[in-house]
């Protein structure tokens, strides 16, 4: 069974040595001092290693089941679960005014990946919680928020997304669920919702559900939807539990992966909403939180591959397989450990590269929301709004690949379920595809984010990215992180460039070399934030710190990743330089 | 539930327009024209369509059970082999001296792909058997072939091969399974083995497992293997079933997938053996069975991805979502489908030319084997050595992951097991994992392939590319294909050409290289093929082929691979060339 250990060190390693967050001018920050967050991220990872991890394999295997409209668990969930709400954990970065502990968000995030490592799937009735507080609290009024937000923040309840119906995902103007007012101000809500990650289940006494639905009035597509409240029991005047609502979960999806979180088909039937977020400006609240689970979604690429990538090492370290090609590693031994092949130590590097650069860079782009949020500053918001695809897209997709990488690292070992393998890809999988098909991410970078205000954000960013390399480029130590940077960037400028001057001719230039554009940027965003680890590493050593191993491995990576995955986008531009013929030549009757 | 159907069309071009089967001046391929193809294909067909692929999700479903050492298929399994053995498939390329219809490797390659595509678990029922037949025609005395190969040949029995056992899969130097001399000159066989592929089922009268064990007086490691037969069922004297011998099923594995064919722990309990292939020889026979399986393995690759692409295809037609960024395609309807857009058809022809690309690749391949079998050609045996390991890892890796595109096609609903998208990728995982592991592929390839009689193979490959290129330079409307060819095969003799300088300082270079020489290679491989495809295609269309959208469809197809694939040999050589030491650098206690 795999095991799974926080990576505190490389936690704090971000945090205090890449971020230096005690030092940053964000509401909050100071506090974060290297004690405190070390005793969070321990107090996390025990839970992660001891509760939650060991049940991640059962929950798999058993999965949940439906009866009667009742969804159960797997064997071991419901405790599982009381305890992160006993804990605390779910209000960690909620606002204080409704029970939370208001820490910043980047220390939710850096949790997070902690949770999400020990057991996706049980981690997700928490995440969709937390999206539901963020929607009402940024859009509810002061009376749902004092309704809703506190038994959300203590976990008692639980919250849930309703944006996909049968005959739409991605394109919600087709969504056909709809609201009728009633005389006390209220809503009727009919119709049918599909993949609704924790739609019903046994961990919370109460489910809140937010509801994208058609109210009269509005116009068609998107601009008529409204978002709803819709709970599934009503609360009463004294904030208990009312009766229960007219919804219910009448099926639940068989699917390849995250078996223990229940993926449900709700109906409701004439249940009792409340409009948030004012009438037909739904899809304004319901970014709220899809931008939000995004990140979340962001961290699960890095997270499982993180729990996959120990369990990879660990085998390799173990299993007695072949010879060194030099010297043998296990002379005494029948054979050497696997990780002596150069081919398997090129496997591992692959992987941590991604698992470490990921998680700077998605704890580097927290520390930008905290910014935007704490101190209103517009640039890190709009420099946020623009990574978020690639936090998404491309680290979910490079998760993926790791997954399988250190799947395979187990041979056939690693094919059967009972080395918990196969979990990690299967769970992996879904997250390049909910919250937004990976396709739409990369479409939402270059037909929204990049045009944004006048391409604003990604000037920003090319700004951001030029000036820490003239900065670095003096200092002989950093010019083999500084410059192939420069050289990606410049890869990246000119596929921008490229779209810019071919729209016009061209609209399905950029489209068709969306998904490249978002992996070119997605290197460029890693190659940076390895230089930074790279910087932090050294200015680490020069200061004396005691754990020189750890700091030159940080290097080692950061060179390595500069060797073997930044050259990646010179292929990226060349696709997107090729342009859109060779993709749309083809009629849609030859496929 | 997914649906199948036969490439035919696709076929038929490689077979004749492609490789121009009929004008080969090999003995057996003047027959293969193209109506006698077409009907043998159809036939293959139509079984695949109507009773094979059926049988597929349910297969996936249900799984395997083990009962007492009994082992049943899913439903419908054993009438589905009963008609494949009615039919005479198992029998198709096998020798007519033993009931075979004699027909070349290549035909049983092309009609291996249909039915892969349409159901790869039960197809290895089938696979394993021919695997067996080939090493005991090959290293069988006249006996044991008189003995087995007829009813392997007609199916009524099934092979296996026995060569991993739970302390080694890749190092079969470490096999501990014993043989015991007997005074009848037979063998007592004693051990475990692990992931036997149909090593138990209920779909024939007898199987006959082929197991690697080492007798007494051999040296240590490999070299002190041998090969022996041992049946479930004794064969008495006049060919019937004698008693049971002492090997059972000790369990079956939960796996990731290929759920319908059992994968079965064995115990060899003093089982009675006989010996093919001389004592301590053992590697030799079981190279014949282990050379076809990995090409067989590599038609897995492909057919599945096939099959994956049918439906992602189908779906991306039918599928409304969203408008086209001009001109809607289907302004009366809710929505345009999916397929407008052009990262949907970017993914689509990414799937498309790798399934067409490997499809005419491994034909090429198969028919040198028959060149190399029925002519005695050593530089085509040579040739397709060097190529096989292409034909596995390249084609494996690729294949997965366009499975993985197949399903990204169907959002949510690709992740749901109802649509069966999540079956394909489960299916094809392992073939990146069976018949030695994509990186023992990669070893293979730079470690024994590359240097092997001096490097003749290469040399004669690298012949092989430069002239076609310099042959169909000189038209222009091959330029296209033939500069970009030309341009990726320099990258591959650069690579080489660093292995074999950096070797003597550094032999970690080309390990840590050797997954992306692999690619590297494999790029260059499809290159040329997707080359050879385009001429094919122009002199058909010169010739007035009545079907000249095919064949534009295919020039297209060739562009796009030029396009965004082949430059991807510009950064396998970047890797390779930054050398083992990013790799290497951290010591092992660093994971």
């Amino acid at each position: 069974m795999p095991r799974y250990s926080a990576p505190i060190k490389d936690l704090q390693f971000v945090l205090h040595d890449v971020l230096d967050v005690t030092r940053a001018d964000i509401p909050g920050y100071a506090d974060l001092d290297p004690a405190f967050t070390a005793a969070v991220l321990s107090e996390a990872g025990r839970l992660a290693s001891d509760v939650l991890a060991p049940l991640n394999a059962t929950g798999d295997r058993i999965g949940c089941t439906l009866e009667n409209g009742t969804v159960r668990t797997p064997p071991g969930f419901a405790g599982a679960f009381a305890q992160l709400r006993q804990g605390g954990w779910p209000a960690l970065d909620c606002d204080p005014a409704y029970g939370g502990q208001g820490l910043p968000y980047l220390m939710g995030t850096a949790v997070g990946e902690i949770f999400v490592g020990a057991n996706m799937a049980l981690n997700m009735y928490q995440g969709l919680t937390h999206g539901a507080y963020s929607a009402i609290h940024a859009h509810g009024t002061a009376e749902q928020k004092a309704t809703y937000l506190p038994r959300l923040v203590s976990g008692e309840w639980s919250g849930t997304m309703n944006l996909t119906e049968p005959q739409c995902g991605t394109d919600l103007g087709l969504i056909r669920s709809r609201a009728e007012a009633q005389p006390d101000g209220s809503y009727r809500i009919t119709g049918t919702k599909i993949f609704i990650s924790a739609g019903e289940h046994d961990l919370a006494e109460n489910i809140i559900h937010l509801v994208l639905a058609r109210a009269a009035g509005g116009p068609e597509g998107t601009k008529g939807l409204s978002l709803f409240i819709v709970p599934k029991f009503l609360v009463t005047e004294a904030g208990g539990l009312g009766p229960r609502n007219r919804v219910v979960a009448s099926r639940i999806e068989r699917k390849m992966g995250i078996h223990a979180n229940a993926t449900c088909q709700m109906e409701y039937d004439g249940a009792t909403g409340f409009l948030m977020g004012g009438l037909h400006k739904g899809m304004r609240a319901m970014f709220t939180m899809m931008n939000e689970a995004r990140i979340g979604v962001g961290v699960q690429g890095y997270a499982v591959a993180e729990a996959a990538l120990q369990n990879a090492a660990a085998y390799a370290r173990d299993r007695l397989q072949g010879r060194a090609a030099s010297v043998p590693a296990n002379p005494s031994g029948p054979a050497d450990p696997l990780i002596v092949h150069p081919d398997i130590r090129r496997s591992l590097m692959d992987q941590r590269a991604f698992t470490e650069g990921a998680r700077a860079f998605t704890l580097w782009a927290a520390s930008l929301i905290d910014r935007a949020t704490r101190t209103g500053d517009t640039e890190a918001e709009a420099l946020v709004s623009l990574l978020t695809p690639v936090i998404k897209g491309f680290q979910t997709d490079k998760g993926f690949d790791s997954t399988v990488a250190a799947q395979q690292i187990f041979g056939g070992h690693g094919y059967v379920e009972e080395s918990g393998m196969s979990q990690f890809v299967r769970d992996a999988r879904i997250a390049m595809i909910y919250e937004g098909t990976n396709g739409i991410q990369a479409l939402d970078l270059v037909g929204r984010k990049l045009g944004a205000d006048g391409g604003k954000a990604i000037m920003a960013f090319f700004e951001l990215v030029t000036t820490f390399c003239s900065e670095n480029g003096t200092d002989p130590r950093m010019l083999p992180f500084a410059t192939p940077l420069k050289a990606a960037c410049k890869d990246l400028q000119t596929a921008a460039m490229h779209f810019l001057q071919t729209a016009p001719k061209s609209p399905d230039t950029a489209l068709a070399g969306a998904t490249d554009f978002l992996h070119l940027m997605g290197h460029v965003c890693f190659g940076l934030i390895w230089a930074r680890m790279a910087r932090a590493a050294l200015a680490a050593l020069d200061r004396g710190h005691p754990d020189a191993a750890f700091l030159d491995a940080k290097l080692a990576t950061a060179r390595f990743y500069m060797a073997r995955h930044l050259p990646a986008t010179a292929l990226h531009l060349a696709r997107i330089t090729s342009g859109a013929d060779p993709v749309m030549a083809l009629p849609a009757e030859a496929f």
